[in-house]
């Protein structure tokens, strides 16, 4: 068993984590290790939004056009299409990729062929909204989680490898203690989002710069292996209470510090549903995400399930769990909206009329 | 809103809370407060082991004998009377005393009439069991919390004062913050159980040390004021998955580091129930008992069920809920059992058959 902290990015600590050294886990999870010579990463959310069957086809060939672009130099190593349908009735498909290194991700973003397609003034006319969220952690301020040590998804991918058991997880507060940054740092909030060009609505161009500290969370699960029983158990016990848990972030997420939820769906190259899913969602604080995570009924019943599923299986699980959490500087975020509608992404609340 | 931790008991702190400055609890809690004069108070269970319907008048006798002692000068400033029926199957009828000075419970116990009873030979052989745990908390040491500011339990009783409403809970590791200690200690356990004299079994006069840091709860409900839908509430959906939770661990704790658990029904000074219950409860460590109320599915169920309880009625509740809990060092303990049954109390898991 091993510390979710890898070797490289241990340090003295001023903080101490939840639990004794004698801490042992319920069951085994693993984190994703990258080389040492990783030292940030890039996740970018490339989205296309558009309202009503008329307009799919238009929106899934701009997803495939963003798509066959991460095939240009410099492109991610890994990235997966998806699809959800937001609050105000939107289908919003996003192209999500990662890399491993920055300065690949610059490359590729200034590439012509890239850069002038996301800038043209062709993309406010068009019918469709496009978004762009790019978030950079360094390596002190991330964290996955798998309970599988094999089958990767979203950042672990391009991370290439994989850690032993981790003895932080199975507790609240192990989120944070996985962090390498909490070893040293509250990682408390400080600013706020601001409108730096544009205005939140439709037919604009518009940047949101994120304050200090903002946390970031893909959680997802793949049900593709589960049989009978397990099957079962995930989609009538879970599901369900996963998704209320879900809608309530995304209808009334503001109030509680969550700035944008999707519950999203993944796609096949060919656009049809894959047996997985992800929630994904913007936070003022990991704080905030704590305080969600451990006293709104439905993640607590969620949690709850989950553990009484694992022992009920024994803790063979076919179900594939994972998440990705960061906790991102001022610097490391990068917000852009097109032709969105006013509720979009980190938009969320900050028009005026919100 | 205030800290959980009196003003007189806050020192520079070593170690964090779980939570920021700024976090809000979702509903009001209190705790208790004493006189700055009180440095130590005493939590005296004081019980009688009995088997059968025949056995009761005379167990019923022995509690009245113990209960009508706490009258004599130096007694005890508030007291409950208790039962329940362990994994044996022994009933099992406790006086529950407390003290605000640990000096006036020396006197009282060294009372002749008292003092000779408890160490008279004659206990071992009535055909009842009897036992006294007597844990003394220095006021650093422990905690309380109230879901009302009045009508106090426990030790809330001869603490006499009530806080402002507090800072610190709602929120997994609450219990600890609160705990004056964490300021500045883990709080992690060393050493282990010892029997110190005689041998875990019924005819002996057994006494048992406890090591460093054994945590100790009392978490208790009362639902006499409760009506219609939230009574039904309780009783129908929070109780069963609350007695499937004490069940587990007075029948499988030992696994997990809990020592003993009863889970106790209050009874009038006729020896009929009150509708006030309470799961009484020794462990290794305040880690241990934090895993435990954290991933077991039954106690995350009813974290999980009282949160949307207490949403469901609007926060309005008549449902009385509160606990005690203490980080016992050494030197606050004190066991004894005399012709009681192996499992009992602390001598649980200590006989050499165990």
């Amino acid at each position: 068993m091993e510390s979710a902290i890898d070797e490289h990015l241990k340090c003295p600590r001023t903080r101490h984590r939840r639990v004794e050294d004698d801490y042992v886990p319920p069951y085994p999870v693993w984190s994703a290790r990258a080389p040492v010579a990783v030292r940030q990463v890039v996740m970018g959310y490339f989205g296309v939004q558009s309202r009503g069957a008329e307009m799919q086809g238009r929106a899934c060939a701009a997803l495939m056009k963003i798509a066959q672009d991460f095939a240009l130099p410099d492109g991610p190593g890994h990235h997966d299409l998806t699809h959800y349908v937001d609050a105000q009735g939107f289908d919003n498909m996003i192209a999500i990729a990662y890399w491993s290194d920055p300065a690949a991700y610059a490359r590729w973003c200034a590439t012509p062929a890239v850069d002038a397609w996301w800038r043209s003034d062709e993309r406010l006319t068009e019918g469709l909204g496009y978004f762009r969220e790019i978030a950079s952690p360094r390596v002190e301020h991330f964290e996955t989680m798998f309970n599988t040590p094999d089958r990767f998804e979203g950042v672990g991918v391009v991370m290439g490898g994989v850690s032993g058991e981790l003895q932080e997880h199975g507790y609240w507060g192990s989120m944070r203690d996985r962090i390498p940054l909490s070893q040293t740092d509250a990682m408390a909030p400080s600013g706020s989002r601001a409108v730096i060009a544009g205005a939140p609505a439709p037919g604009q161009r518009v940047r949101i710069a994120g304050h200090e500290n903002v946390a970031m969370i893909r959680s997802g699960q793949e049900w593709t292996d589960t049989t009978g029983q397990e099957r079962t158990l995930y989609l009538q016990d879970m599901e369900p209470v996963l998704r209320e848990g879900m809608d309530f972030l995304r209808d009334q997420g503001l109030g509680i510090g969550c700035y944008s939820n999707r519950y999203m769906r993944h796609l096949d190259a060919q656009g049809a549903p894959l047996q997985k899913s992800f929630g994904l969602s913007y936070w003022r604080s990991l704080a905030d995400m704590e305080r969600w995570a451990e006293s709104h009924p439905t993640h607590v019943a969620i949690f709850g399930s989950f553990m009484r599923y694992v022992q009920a299986l024994n803790f063979q699980l076919q179900l594939r769990v994972y998440h990705e959490v960061s906790v991102l500087k001022a610097d490391e975020q990068s917000y852009e909206y097109i032709n969105c509608h006013a509720g979009s992404g980190l938009m969320n609340g900050l028009a005026p009329s919100a």
